[in-house]
């Protein structure tokens, strides 16, 4: 049974093309597949996403990890995105046949590693933190690479994993997060208080729907409701997408077009076609493709 | 790049699991992979679904219809399904990277094979038809075998491959289609003529939408309008189901649940998803099982 978790590390290099090149090209061991790669000058930064089998893609992670450590020197890297070290942050993501729970596991092995094999402090996040208080990134990154180094002696500054000490390639932040929808709704209105409003609604901070987070925002002067979904399991998109329509209806305002940003799990698509096609007993096994790659794999193993 | 067609071939046997099993095991040569395989004792018949390359696919219902041809003997044969020949129907499907045209191609390359190496009379029907008359496999199985053993001399029964004489295996039929969904949507009512009524007015046949076959029946005392949907690109599954709630409206009936029959393309619940999101600049490359799908690809080649 194929196990696939997707990793999504982002480096503080993004103005020096042959040095991201590099990282990209240690980070893809046997079995790593390159998703999709992105840098940004002004933020001085890149993503990269990749997914395979959870062992190759630490692997692949922590030689990576070893080369923006030797190219990436954190006392002169400067950028508008704040940053702890070389290889900034690495989240964990399960994709097939894999639990969140295990992505924390592979957190923690790879923290492990980072920190002994690399000799670089490493603090574990979200799913994988060990402290309530690390469970947030920004927490862990408050005052970026220069406030470290003066505190990491201080006990609430204790790494998880490696030394108590900063060097040029700062510190890693690694973790374990379900996958994550980023989708936003446009709305037939150009104020973006509706926006702001119709977010406060739907989202878990203000008592809304859980595992949602949302923003009202003002994009090209059409009032858009941002959203993340950091777990689709627990509030469908359909239900989501459901929710801001009613909202927007009672405040007389009509939904324009959706957009994706990013990726999507082919399950919130089925589910969501299921819903509106009021389809019962619907399976994913009933989908040719997913059937297709079932038989394939009976063959390959 | 991979190069996938279906095979949904119809066997006049349904009654002697071992001849079934003889026939499944020749038709799964290399590279055929079985997708589903049913046996019906009042038809006496058995439909298997399998998918592979197109070369692979057609060796193995060549090698299926050998031993088909070795065991079922049509003198004898009896059942409530109409039949032609011990490999009755031999439907050729586009899946991946293959277009209906070049599944005609294939038709015409098993059908030579079927009638020079077997010693049988192919007729193709459905997309590979070489006669209007032939598109039909109704047409074509018109009288079944005791008619076409004394009429196979007659022009209009020429066979398109294969002998102009019938044997105890008699014909088999051979052509290429699209896709078909199979799909039924209930009413909320036991009014048999309200789903009579929508099925006259959405299928093709009385000016409704392209590529639509409907029935209104009434199942267990529930109005159902049951569908065919022949070539889903030209009229999508959202589009019927929208058509059928809108009729169903204006005739003041509301719409229950909807039911798939065997199987669906994951680009048919991708877009009905994003055409009820409104998702905007929606492309299956935005789903991240695709993506992986084709770097795996990317990877093997």
């Amino acid at each position: 049974m194929d196990v696939l978790i997707e990793a999504v590390p982002n480096f503080s290099e993004g103005r020096r093309p042959a040095v991201v090149d590099a990282i990209v090209t240690a980070m893809l061991t046997p079995g790593v597949r390159l998703l999709d790669r992105s840098s940004d000058a002004d933020h001085n930064r890149s993503v990269v996403t990749v997914v395979g089998p959870p062992a190759a893609v630490v692997e692949g992670l922590l030689a990576a990890a070893r080369v923006a450590a030797q190219h990436i020197d954190l006392r002169t890297q400067r950028g508008v995105h704040p940053r702890l070290g070389a290889t900034d942050v690495v989240p964990l993501i399960p994709i097939r046949n894999c639990t969140l729970d295990e992505c924390v596991t592979w957190a923690n092995v790879l923290g492990k590693r980072i920190g002994d094999e690399l000799g670089l402090p490493v603090y574990l996040y979200e799913a994988a933190a060990t402290r309530p208080e690390r469970r947030n990134l920004a927490m862990i990154r408050q005052g970026e690479y220069e406030a470290l180094c003066r505190e990491i002696g201080n006990p609430e500054r204790q790494p998880d994993y490696g030394p108590v000490r900063v060097g040029p390639a700062g510190a890693v932040v690694v973790g374990a997060r379900p996958f994550l929808i980023a989708y936003n709704v446009y709305l037939h209105s150009g104020d973006v208080t509706i926006a702001k409003h119709i977010a406060r609604a739907i989202r878990e901070r203000d008592g809304g729907l859980p595992a949602v987070r949302a923003l009202g925002l003002l994009v090209a002067g059409q009032a858009q409701v941002s959203m993340n979904l950091v777990d689709f399991r627990r509030t469908p998109l359909h239900v989501v997408v459901e929710a801001i329509r009613a909202e927007a209806a009672r405040l007389g305002v009509g939904v324009a077009h959706s957009e994706l940003i990013g990726m999507i799990p082919q399950e919130v698509l089925f589910e969501a076609a299921a819903h509106y096609l009021n389809l019962a007993d619907f399976s994913s096994e009933r989908v040719l493709e997913v059937a297709i790659a079932k038989t394939a794999k009976m063959i390959d193993e």
